[in-house]
């Protein structure tokens, strides 16, 4: 093994939030970390996911509030250009030094550069100046590699370049007419956040027949009604069939499944994550890249002997969020350095609960969309003794007061025989921050009984708490 | 006793929320109920309070967020006219018809009337055709008459018919120049709801030094900032001498102990509330109107031989919140019905555990003030073994990414010898619904150690969790 400059308590590949948390919390418990990083550090989450999208949705999601509130009017459409500027703002200017600060201020070493595996504890990194640093591992490797925009295999689509999550949320200027492929929570924020920016028409072709597949039927249901509303064409049950874009730059042609044709000015493809397994020598560790990498509950791969290897994030496919990845991280750095320092390393603390019970998630479109735990069909299909109650968050006087005609559904999913709730969704504007009561309750697996006794807020949108439970019966 | 119409299970005096559900809650347990109200049936809170007061609010919230957000601009200032328009049809144009007829399809019996107690289970009603009518209770009398503004004895001021929050959310003009007396909640909602609707000179008498002193200070402290940066006039410390108005209608002159003086158009006070405890007919049941009427916690008035009077909301003095009201009278109304019924009394649901907790509160100013449980100086007060968390709002890129710039402080208060949460305050723009997760984790004490394991979503402002959490060392 070497040693030297290149040996580490622990080397991370990956820094996304998720690498980067994994670095603290591991430095935090008194080990040494490298973090390896080819593009920017802070990730495809700082850069081109969550952080810019949400800088191009909240003018949106405001301005609709305004138009709802009597007494105020804007003084024109949202104004592209300064929001974009913000959205630089937001992202450093894709400038990733502060990030690099930050690692190294921890301290950790930053190496820049694509890294892999090459065997136990061992890590090869090609480095932009050219060349391999080879870096060794005393106690672990963590992969935190993340994903990268899928692009389904279809006739012409690679070819004609399509927008991801990355352009999307990068791009300096509206295209005026804009096709966008998938039903899924980027497919929804990126429509309506493109369509307020400007793209006057817009099309989403989705492959199922509804949006949100994944959430309670009533939030894609919701959801669509408002792109309709806003004029925002959505055909759902179309495949693509063919793409062609005859110049870089062009116009791109479309053709569905049923023959149907579209034209526009751009295409966004939002249907799916590649995972980070490929190119990352999982081979000279005896795994393959055929899909996530399988982690026990302390984030350990279980493929590997000897208890090595971790993955963090979006790489081991639990919840491909942000910032259950950097829950993960936690779990993972500490307990990382509990076993190199020889401490127990069963603690509640160092185990992951969150992700098996349904990781909490705000899709920032108009209306937001905020789900933790099971939906329905989830519970039921897991076995449990399900009741579910819902209600019209418009009811609700708070909510009515914060956004005159509130549109908006909430559902908690009950547990019957243990009367705790397995999940919840709130559905409508400004609702964000209603979820994380609810997360509270199906992490702690708190009784209704006992919920009973947490009173709502007067006249705050949260009381729809308190009319849920009246509902079910309290 | 008298039998026939005028007598019911249960008669509750006073048909605010509190007072209506207490009656909805006794039907729903099966028994007859009949609600007294003289004034209009909804209550303070929906007419003269809560209600009114953030849709007037809710405008000048909007228009801070829409302020700092780069890509929007407003039309111009909010226009008042709309705004008081919108508050009346929140208030039903100060119409009742739709509260009694909800109470009357519970159903319950609806008297319009001044009710007072006549001794034992007996309530006269003074009704507006004139005479009295007598009824009566087989099982409990419940008093929810909450409370009325409180003028301090100062000389000139009653004659100077000073506004209170009746006349402040009820107003149709704006004065242009207001004092404004008092530095609790009412008070500053009122003066920022005003000065946003076009009070260009406003100044806040208060007789403390700070303001929101039932809060943590850096709530008072925030607030303040907001309101001096928005040009209103705030003088700490200053306690009325003398107030004249020479003519109805015409200026207000304010002088205070120090001698000062002051002028404007209008004068609001918003120093306390007098308890509803005055002319109902105490003294018929051995009581005196000395102060609050002193409750178990099933509701039960303590100084009652018998067991038959309940006192719910704020003539209680528990907390003087509409939601701890409402909470109070769903557990009288059940804990009514269950003894009438001969059932078991004392099942969790049927005492009151949120009162002694601490009761949340939403503060409407900008920014809002959000607060559950004991702050930290209550909790020293009450001998805990207390340590508080303090984090930045403004720090999570979910506030900045919601509020570009945004300023925001939150507090938990830890009770180290079980490390659950004693009370967490949160201030700053758009926080309402942040509080009811903290609301649900003082309520159920859930140990620190679970809340790790709540993820809150990122990008959201929820995030301050996480911070508080690694802050104190998770």
């Amino acid at each position: 093994m070497a040693e030297g400059n290149d040996v580490f308590d622990v080397i991370v590949i990956g820094a996304g939030p998720v690498g980067e948390n994994a670095a603290a919390r591991v430095v935090h418990g008194g080990l040494t970390a490298a973090v390896v990083e080819e593009r920017l550090v802070g990730g495809e989450c700082n850069y081109y996911a969550c952080v810019p999208s949400k800088a191009l949705l909240w003018p949106m999601e405001l301005a609709t509030e305004v138009d709802r509130m009597p007494g105020l009017g804007l003084r024109g459409p949202i104004e592209a250009p300064a929001v974009f500027a913000r959205r630089d703002e937001v992202v450093s200017h894709f400038d990733d030094s502060g990030y690099v600060n930050w690692l190294e201020k921890l301290p950790a070493t930053f190496v820049r550069g694509r890294g892999r595996l090459a065997g136990p504890l061992r890590v090869d990194v090609a480095v932009p100046e050219g060349g391999t640093r080879s870096l060794s591992a005393r106690h672990a490797v963590v992969l935190a590699t993340g994903s990268a925009p899928a692009i389904p295999d279809v006739p012409g689509l690679r070819e004609a370049r399509p927008w991801t999550n990355r352009e999307a949320t990068s791009t300096r200027q509206t295209p005026k007419r804009l096709i966008v492929i998938g039903g899924g929570p980027v497919a929804c924020e990126m429509t309506q956040a493109l369509h307020a920016l400007g793209a006057v028409e817009s099309t989403v072709l989705v492959r199922e027949d509804r949006l949100l597949t994944r959430t309670e039927p009533f939030a894609g249901e919701l959801v669509a009604r408002s792109l309709a509303e806003s004029g925002i064409d959505l055909r759902f049950g179309r495949s693509l069939a063919r793409v062609e874009r005859q110049a870089n730059g062009g116009p791109v042609m479309v053709q569905t499944d049923d023959g149907s044709r579209f034209e526009a000015d751009e295409i966004l493809v939002a249907t799916g994550r590649r995972l980070g397994v490929y190119d990352i020598g999982l081979e000279t560790v005896g795994m393959r890249p055929d899909g996530p990498i399988e982690v026990d509950a302390s984030m350990r791969a279980t493929a590997v002997p000897d208890g090595w290897l971790y993955a963090v994030g979006d790489v081991n496919g639990l919840n491909l969020l942000t910032h259950m990845g950097k829950y993960q991280a936690r779990i993972c750095g500490d307990v990382i350095a509990a076993r190199a320092h020889g401490r127990t390393d069963d603690l509640p603390s160092l185990r992951d609960r969150a992700d098996a019970l349904g990781a909490p998630q705000v899709i920032f479109t108009d209306p937001q969309v905020c789900a933790v735990g099971r939906t329905e069909a989830q519970a039921r299909a897991d076995g449990f003794r399900t009741r579910i109650v819902d209600h019209d968050i418009g009811a609700i006087v708070g909510a009515q007061l914060q956004v005159p005609g509130y549109v908006g559904r909430a559902r908690l999913v009950v547990d019957e025989d243990r009367r705790v709730l397995l999940g919840a969704t709130f559905v409508g504007p400004a609702a964000a921050d209603l979820l994380h009561g609810a997360t509270i309750a199906v992490s702690a697996e708190i009784p209704l009984e006992k919920l009973w006794h947490a009173v709502p807020t007067f006249p705050t949108t949260s009381e729809i708490w308190l009319n849920l439970l009246q509902e079910y019966g309290l």
